[in-house]
């Protein structure tokens, strides 16, 4: 079993409700250790699609939507998952993330099929310009970069994934920020594992905060974020690329787009977030 | 008191549950009456709305996620609001209409405070590039289009709203589709009445299916839509762009961002929709 899985692992505890645990392992903590260790959303949001897919009559997660209400506590935790509709073409749960009886994050799935070969049954198909990358042997390590290393320096969440960022997004680590909020690069974990749902899940809000590349800094939680599964993904580093198109009023959106190593989209995800408020400039740990 | 007000109207029942009724004069009826017309998903969002600010601590919806259950009855229902955290910053309530014991609808909303004007205190601002639209007087006056007229060809919600699309995006109405799956135009009420949070629901989910432009034809069902409003409207039409990323499966995404009278991006929505299985092209009603 992989460090991922594990780390977003569900047990049946009874009909409907699961016992989890937030893991330290994908957790970020905020530089000068002032707030408690959140773990990455990403992460949280594919241990609820576990509990979910788990009765769900449909294989995938075609559209999750996630609000997120506090900070995850890294202790034992129970997801309540609650079939609001189970249909032919698609099937809606709400599920709960419950520490010391208050809703943690609070998500709703709708669970549909995605075909094999969109090609192969005629159907109406069309996709937009995917995003450009370098070359990944062109790309920037990223390594830990602040904000997302454990209390060690070295065992949260930049320990286990390995992001490689196109340069034109990572002028924010030298204290020269490109002035667009705009983040690329290719995502996978560091252990050997194929990309699937709960990957995808976490590809979505993998990359560093788009507002860093207009200066700002510090952790920036994300209060809202949706994402539509649209494909299976194939095996192989999955290209990320995340834009933003308003910041204002400590709000900023996120888009992100995941394309996977055959040259498909198979996930869109968009988020609504806080800017940080850290005075300080983001850069490497 | 405005059409689409009464329209949009809940009345406390008892605290947390409010009578509502969709309404038939922002239903959409398929060609032929197959089946049972369909009020306008952004009017029902907009309904659950109002039950949910009514006891806000804050005054707007900055996050909805909406998921599409059942078409909705034209006749009452039941709006249940669940408040999940009130917090300082932002609070998040679940709102779901129910008819006849079964859930319609299924809100969660994220409540949160907008600035007057962001540039007045010195918070990171920043702004994408704005559609591009033709002055509206050279646009297209929509009127009643296919799926969009009620059963007597007039009163559904073509009647009520006042679509002027761009030129370039409404050659499916004469059979000769752009093959760019975008819509623009302008979108406002056909009855006086300036934009606000309510209108900005309808607005993201007001433009014909972007898949139209594909030549895609038939009633385009919502399964999950998910709006952030980024600042307080002003008044006068409102600009709409959609533009989708990707066609598979039976499933398109739909992006939509809305401009005020201002040039103020003021919400952006994304939908995850069915390709409508009627085999008629679309066109005037």
């Amino acid at each position: 079993m992989t460090i991922f899985d594990e780390a977003t692992a569900v047990t049946l505890a009874s009909p409907g409700r699961y016992q989890v645990r937030p893991d330290e392992r994908f957790a970020l903590v905020a530089p000068g250790g002032a707030t408690p260790p959140a773990v990455n959303g990403g992460v949280m949001v594919a241990t609820l699609l576990r509990a979910v897919l788990d009765t769900s009559p449909h294989p995938y997660p075609v559209a999750t939507s996630a609000h997120f209400l506090r900070v995850p506590l890294l202790e034992p935790g129970e997801v309540e998952v609650t079939w609001l509709k189970q249909g032919r073409t698609a099937a809606t749960a709400r599920a709960a993330l419950v520490q010391d009886s208050q809703i943690v994050l609070d998500v709703t799935v709708t669970t549909g099929s995605l075909p094999e070969d969109p090609l192969a049954n005629g159907e109406l198909t069309w996709t937009g310009e995917p995003p450009q990358l370098p070359p990944i042997e062109e790309c920037v390590n990223l390594g830990p970069w602040r904000g997302t290393v454990g209390a060690d320096g070295t065992a949260g969440y930049a320990a286990h994934v390995d992001l490689r960022m196109d340069p034109a997004t990572t002028g924010w680590r030298r204290g020269e920020p490109s002035g667009v909020p705009e983040m690329r690069g290719y995502f996978g974990l560091r252990e050997q594992r194929d990309p699937d749902a709960y990957l995808l899940a976490v590809a979505v809000d993998a990359l560093p905060p788009v507002v860093f590349g207009l200066g700002a800094a510090g952790w920036a939680p994300t209060v809202e974020l949706t994402w539509h599964m649209r494909a299976v993904p194939a095996p192989g580093p999955l290209r990320v690329a995340a834009r933003c198109r308003h910041v204002s009023g400590g709000w900023f959106d996120e888009e992100a787009e995941v394309w996977d190593g055959a040259g498909r989209l198979v996930a869109q995800g968009r988020q609504l977030a806080r800017v940080g408020r850290s005075a300080r400039r983001p850069g490497p740990a």
